[in-house]
């Protein structure tokens, strides 16, 4: 293939909506990434580091896992793109069986529509007037947009708005779990979802619930325990409202640490699985349920390339990839072959490694594959990541809803 | 002012010369902000948030402060513009009298170099054979480019890399202080400098030496003492350099915790600050020579509006500004007009505000303004901010060297 084809497949491969947005950017792929499509065909470790890379093999064994693991429990899989904010993943998600995805922010949800993807739930709660009427735009355009609320005085606003815009807005409500969003369960959940159910211009579908405290707790068996107890309080509202002959067509929530426990929880349709597709050090080390030891379910796809830019100190090499390739995430990033070195990040650009039980001696110019702390907050910092088979760069993943936390 | 008036102006006033670039973007601020342009005119306090907001007046007297203060000390200033990434705010640093501006990273000099700013010192290495080439390919058009390198090898691939662009390449020698980046000074460092100035297509220019870890010291006599212990070796390393005849035209370091204390070190000839234009609440807590309790030499002109989303809880308020909008840097960021407020953005998405002694009430809705904790990774997360003045947006700032780490 020539370079010149490549680059024509990239270009039609990765086009976007260019729909214009409030927060902006409608970045065109063609603007944005031309100039790194001459990589593709390059190894891994010939590229200009820092650079994030994803191990498509790795990635597309992840996608299909949660639904082979899932499959007959009766959940579904409604994946969160606040992990990879990236339309063309998405849409692998979606054809890989999730019933629709989530998204963090009306920003990110907007740049999710625009590209493409058609059934977007929104788990975060819009405040503001600008906001709210932006939103309800959205599903004047978008059909398949679903909205959170979590307090009655905001469902009176969803409602205004929704009217104003001449349409009937599709709404689930938000139950607290760890004392952060949510409406308190029991009766203030039912109130709220009755008022929702009876607005003339909200329908209302269910209900959503994320225990974002519980999917790093260590050990399966204490996960698992602390996920169900936490979820009692919402199970209950969840019953009070089908008691009340409420649609509860959604009960949604749960994560990547939670995924196989969340099947226990009765009524339960959706988990909003996100690190699952790259993994992340954060996760491996809560263990498992077949490995106490690591939480090897999903394979760990997603990794920054780092150069050794100095050696001249005793038992450290200082590489080219600090904090603003990395972020301050603990535990530190993790390097593929070197289990023992700990890879400090500390620093905003540069990264200190300290050397312990070296399987080889490394030399300026010379790259470490690290694998990324904490991977939503490390994506959010590239512009792109490189898509990555048998070590070498297949095509370029642009990270449209980078830095869309509005 | 019609608002198709403010969107001609605002296009021809951040125009970029589009020029292409290896790691891309060659963003346009055409495409990138155009969405945004409605935005000016409104109060800061009506902005969709996370929003990055720069107080113009505040940023604009921090400008001249530096300059003010180092007035007849003969040490003159060179911004880093890691702190900033942004062309527009390099062009005021220019014209406020910088002799020149400091980037870290090799595309990082790139987007100042193609958006107009001449001299370019990149305080970091080039250490892979990709990397030097096109950091040749970039002298060879910007005259003004000067390199770093802090070790006998890459120096040889330096001069490899400028014959074989058929260049002489401007170079100044690294040293080491906090064993991070740097070559040990004494004899290695003069080596290095004599190898560099007898390359024939090398330009020996002087050296570089930053002090990263004192600068955040508490107290400015400890601040300042250890500053100078620090940099004995440094002017060690340049008055062998001195006494060897070679060219010590630049002797460059320093930072915002540093810049009133490096006028006594023998030779040093300009500041590397950064900070010093937006401040952040790291640097407000270190102290100044004139303020033991706050280092106020400079006004904090960085702030994120973010807006609470959730008041449920007792004794807290959630809103939609975490990790992604703050980082996970400490101190944490600081709520104007709540000073004993904490605000933890320790979750990816969300904020999570702590009540001290509050001055008011807050409803769902509201918005805090927070001076953010460390200024240059938070700038990262962003493709703008916003120029306020008199609380209105003046105008957007495009962060084109957002990412731009390699």
């Amino acid at each position: 293939m020539s370079d010149s084809l490549n680059r024509r497949k990239f270009l039609q491969a990765t086009a976007v909506a260019g729909a214009a947005s409030l927060w902006s950017p409608s970045l065109s792929a063609e603007t944005l990434y031309e100039a790194n499509v001459s990589d593709i065909g390059k190894s891994k470790w010939d590229l200009d580091s820092p650079a994030l890379c994803v191990d498509l093999d790795k990635m597309e064994k992840n996608l299909k896992a949660v639904h082979t693991a899932l499959k007959g429990t009766g959940v579904g899989v409604r994946p969160h793109v606040k992990t990879h904010k990236c339309p063309a993943i998405a849409k692998m998600q979606i054809a890989a069986g999730a019933v629709g995805v989530c998204a963090a922010k009306l920003s990110e949800s907007e740049v999710m529509l625009v590209n493409g993807i058609q059934n977007v739930l929104m788990t975060g709660v819009n405040v503001t007037a600008s906001k709210i009427k932006h939103a309800m735009e959205l599903r004047k355009k978008y059909k398949g947009f679903i909205q959170a609320v979590d307090n009655m005085q905001n469902a009176r606003d969803l409602q205004d708005a929704a009217k104003a815009a001449g349409i009937v807005a599709d709404v689930v409500v938000d139950l607290d779990v760890i004392k952060r969003s949510g409406v308190r369960n029991g009766q203030p959940a039912l109130e709220l979802a009755q008022f929702v159910d009876k607005a003339p211009n909200l329908k209302f579908h269910g209900v959503l619930a994320y225990d974002g405290a519980v999917q790093h707790v260590e050990g399966f068996k204490a996960r698992r325990e602390q996920a169900l107890k936490t979820f009692e309080p919402v199970v209950n509202s969840y019953e009070l409202m089908k008691k009340a002959g409420l649609n509860t067509e959604i009960f949604s929530g749960g994560g990547t640490g939670t995924y196989d426990i969340m099947t226990e929880v009765p009524g339960f349709t959706d988990v909003q699985v996100g690190s699952y597709l790259f993994m992340d050090h954060q996760y491996m080390v809560i263990g498992g349920k077949n490995n106490e030891k690591e939480f090897d379910d999903f394979a760990p796809s997603l990794t920054v390339m780092a150069t050794i830019i100095n050696n001249s100190n005793e038992g450290k090499y200082v590489t080219d990839s600090g904090a603003k390739a990395l972020t301050l995430n603990v535990p530190h990033g993790k390097i593929i072959g070197e289990p023992d070195f700990d890879y400090n990040a500390g620093s905003d650009e540069y990264g200190s490694v300290k050397i312990i039980n070296p399987n080889k001696k490394y030399n300026v110019g010379d790259k470490f594959e690290v694998i990324v702390p904490h991977c939503d907050p490390v994506v959010n910092l590239y512009d792109f990541m490189y898509g990555i088979r048998n070590g070498k760069v297949e095509k370029i993943l642009p990270i449209l809803a980078r830095g869309k936390s509005q």
